[in-house]
């Protein structure tokens, strides 16, 4: 698969997603209009949808509805969304750009973005509670506890708190590889994992499936680090070069830029290797995993 | 039932939810030790159990283990203390006090009180989902929905935008009861609701209870406003008068001290009245519902 029909791919299961989630995000004319409004602006028309389309695509290898996986495709990028909020707020990253425009507590104000945060963290959750995302109700309450998982302390919060405990600390590579596992690791996992439950597939199928997700995430974060070092901003849709010049240890600052990049190839390998018992159904998903360290933006 | 016999079980209760949150939280001494800290901090030791006591009393009736009834109240306690930590923050309420003792931002930083309120929202969900919680996955399932409903923008969040966004406005009595009825009232129906739900009564009996819960929250709202244009901040553990001191409106500035006594006994007499199909076992839960308007903290 070339990478020109990968791209093709993700901007069409990104139109899926949006359509998905512009259902799931209704608006509001009232005195609640601004949180309605944020939490639109937060999640609706940005990004690659990298998340949705592990869902998606995973989902697709056991013949699950589009419909259903849609859904969690929509519930997963919003999570992903308000993640996004809260790491830009002042008391945390303060970041005033977000893909390419101004981050959610520049456009509204910080109690509209931190709220707007939250309610996107219980939308997801509660998509994914909802009979339409699927007819078993155990397969609802294993999507839901996974996310739980990946999204709280033991995943993508406890990495956003061990990123900013760290500043002005060095970490170790070990510690920097955690760091980035629990806070962008835990949630691509999950992605793919969700596609895995969705599908009902069998313990050591999901596992390989997770297992795909988490080097793949592992991957993905390693060549971010190495775009960040050398990207501009246009490039990224975001300030560039932020984590040097916040004196934080990445993956480069600690391998330089050719050691970061063979460990992120070698990570994609492994990514690919995971998926060896399916056949040409996850080419899409092998493609993935080599245009994650291959890709320019 | 005696007010001392209620307040005896309220405290029992708030022991049993203790302890089960003491499980459910624990600690960590890795580098996202100041989140786990946060967490805790900002849910145990502290306040009535007012929604805990409401699943567990609403589960006894159905004959629902205590272990798993515990288990859903200390998930709603856990989603009400990250409202509150993120309600004090700096941008939103701007409050240095929390029952008695800084709020969590304060005795942290505002980036953890922020992770940590995210994180305790993701394992309020995650706690629900967990088999432990019930046998049936649709029970668990259910608990979810109804939680991610009362808590995101249709519930809870919502009614803190209202809140925020009505600063400087006069707002009319309709539209501060529907704030409240966002804000506290769904949190507080939802916790009767899910000891409905772990007992998997019938719907039109959940139906009931839900009444009884919607209602008592009003009662017990309006109770606080009079309480808090009458209190001490010793009495309340929080800043007293902080709502006529921002000029918000309030059901006392709206209604006078003396007809909103009356309509929060209306209500608590309203909700009492929803539990006509039970017998001596809602006894305690129609007690609470005379206190809800008779207390004095």
């Amino acid at each position: 698969m070339t990478e020109e029909m990968l791209l093709a791919a993700l901007a069409e299961r990104a139109e899926t997603i949006e359509a998905s989630l512009e259902v799931l995000l209704p608006g509001s004319d009232g005195l609640d209009a601004p949180l309605y409004a944020a939490m639109r602006y937060a999640t609706l028309g940005g990004g690659k949808r990298l998340r949705g389309f592990l869902v998606m695509d995973v989902a697709s290898l056991f013949g699950v509805s589009e419909t259903c996986a849609a859904r969690v495709a929509a519930s997963v990028e919003m999570l992903h969304a308000y993640s996004l909020v809260h790491d830009d707020l002042p008391s945390m990253d303060n970041d005033d750009l977000r893909r390419g425009k101004p981050s959610t507590h520049r456009a509204f104000n910080e109690a509209t973005a931190i709220l707007a945060g939250d309610a996107l963290q219980a939308r997801a959750f509660e998509v994914l509670a909802e009979p339409d995302t699927h007819s078993d109700p155990a397969a609802r309450s294993e999507l839901v506890l996974a996310l739980g998982n990946a999204a709280g302390a033991r995943g993508m919060a406890g990495g956003q708190m061990i990123d900013i405990a760290a500043e002005g600390q060095a970490l170790t590579l070990s510690q920097v590889a955690r760091m980035h596992a629990l806070k962008t690791g835990r949630l691509i996992q999950y992605s793919a994992e969700a596609g895995a439950i969705l599908g009902r597939a069998p313990q050591q199928v999901r596992a390989q499936i997770a297992a795909y997700g988490r080097d793949l995430g592992a991957a993905f974060q390693i060549a971010d680090d190495v775009l960040d070092a050398s990207g501009t901003a246009h490039e990224l849709g975001k300030t560039a070069g932020k984590d040097q010049a916040a004196g934080k240890a990445t993956f480069v600052t600690l391998l330089g830029v050719e050691r970061a990049k063979t460990q992120a190839r070698m990570l994609s390998e492994q990514a690919a290797n995971h998926l060896e018992h399916f056949g040409d159904e996850a080419d899409r998903l092998r493609a993935l995993a080599a245009w994650a360290v291959s890709r320019r933006s």
